[in-house]
């Protein structure tokens, strides 16, 4: 397999694998960790496949659940046991959100949508899996919080800069990787130095 | 652009004026906010795209997402500094359910789904947006709720009403007209005069 | 119509009911009660037609949209006045279960789907209209909850098992009563034995 394959299911390995860690105290059994994970790990994709009428990646190539579903089983049991290094966890995670929100901008693309478009959906990949986690969690999804450093933003970042070098720099082959990279590096330095977006402030509250 | 044009891009930022308002309190920072904003204006119809299989209306015309996101931007500066007059966007807000509802409900009938459909997918375009708002900021949707006047029931009566004028008189122009009022006028009658539905009561609580 | 036909709506019906009555304590009216008996219904089916990018079976047949309603609205009606036989809808609701679950498998075999995705989609049909509703009640889907009985596992069951008779025994023609025979008997199993998944815990807490 080629190394974005590699670093794909790595990545959906990461997200099912965050998901388990985000059942605690939601009192839980093993299906709902599945579905957690599972959702987490697969529901970017599926929403932007849905908007484009697009098959569904998941069906096309089951690998996929069979991932998500291994590593969520595996978590499970493991955490009984260890704790997770919740540090490598993040770094795989952000590299999950590069290759993710940079895959399903070139996927718009490739249906032929607008660059705004192409833009949002790059963004939907990345992070409406979390987001549907959350839904599922009835909590307000981490994403929209003001305490969590920079993450949509930093797939925002990155999604536009490989339309912008796809437009001025036609016949490179190299866009993807410099926008993926940009997109870590911002999610990383935002983690090191707690970058966070504005929040929601209202006139005389 | 022809009136009805006009309306809906008006109905599209009315949509997501109201939606960022709808962030305060959840500690939602500006992703978070266009978020809620985006899912409110498009929400509603993307699930009806979604039923229908039709090309979402968004990505053959992005220019609904750059009117709900620019409202939404600067929405989310304005309300620091001024209080947004509530009255006016709840008057804006009905016109917007009015032409979500009926364009819903038109939409439906030209994809040749039956009556009790295209009245079903009417009532999806002018709230499921709304739906999905109070889903992100894990609440119970408000257009449930026993204490806020009818809302989906103006939708109701107005999609129906425009189902049975196309029936019995197909040769005139003005059903959408008609019906756009309708919703319009119960909507806003309901506010003035508090008109709600009965709520859910179980024999012996 | 054949016995699975009736089935079905019975169902569907059951569905819609058991649906109302999770409308209790959440200050729902009864558009909100309609709201949830549909996507509680119709839900599971919807994402499924969703993901095999199949024509809506409620658009296709809006007898299901009929059945839910209609059962929804008298039940809102009944439950004022009458408390509603929960051990005999328990009965009719794992009934549904099997049938939805094993239907959903079978549809997406019919579409070609490898083994694992009908399993899933199976499932998904069996289970995604109650999370549906759980998630419009801002709830954590009672389905995911460690203190149920087995509910999803008896779909799971019996969609592999239906899977696997498809696979050995190609000629039978009563695999799917089988099946769902085996779902039925799980439930009701888990119910009366208090059958359970393991809950999630996590090391050192």
């Amino acid at each position: 397999m080629p190394l974005a394959v590699w670093i794909e299911y790595l990545a959906v390995a990461a997200c099912a694998m965050t998901a388990v860690l985000a059942a605690e105290g939601k009192g839980i059994d093993l299906f709902g960790v599945l579905v957690l994970a599972l959702v987490t790990a697969v529901g970017g994709g599926t929403v932007r496949d849905l908007c484009l009428d697009a098959p569904m990646f998941w069906i096309e190539q089951p690998l996929y659940l069979w991932t998500a579903l291994g590593a969520a089983l595996a978590t499970f049991i493991l955490v009984r046991f260890v704790t997770l290094p919740a540090r490598t966890l993040a770094v795989v995670d952000a590299l999950g959100l590069a290759l993710f929100g940079i895959v399903g901008t070139e996927k718009a693309l490739a249906f032929g949508t607008p660059a705004i478009v192409a833009v949002v959906l790059g963004i939907v990949t990345g992070v409406a899996g979390g987001i549907l986690r959350d839904v599922l969690r009835s909590e307000v999804p981490v994403v929209f919080r003001k305490d969590v450093e920079l993450y949509a933003t930093a797939v925002f970042a990155g999604a536009l800069f490989f339309v912008l070098l796809r437009e001025s720099l036609p016949s490179a082959k190299w866009h993807r990787w410099v926008s993926m990279a940009l997109i870590v590096a911002l999610r990383l330095a935002a983690m090191r130095w707690k970058w966070r977006l504005p929040g929601f402030r209202m006139h005389g509250r």
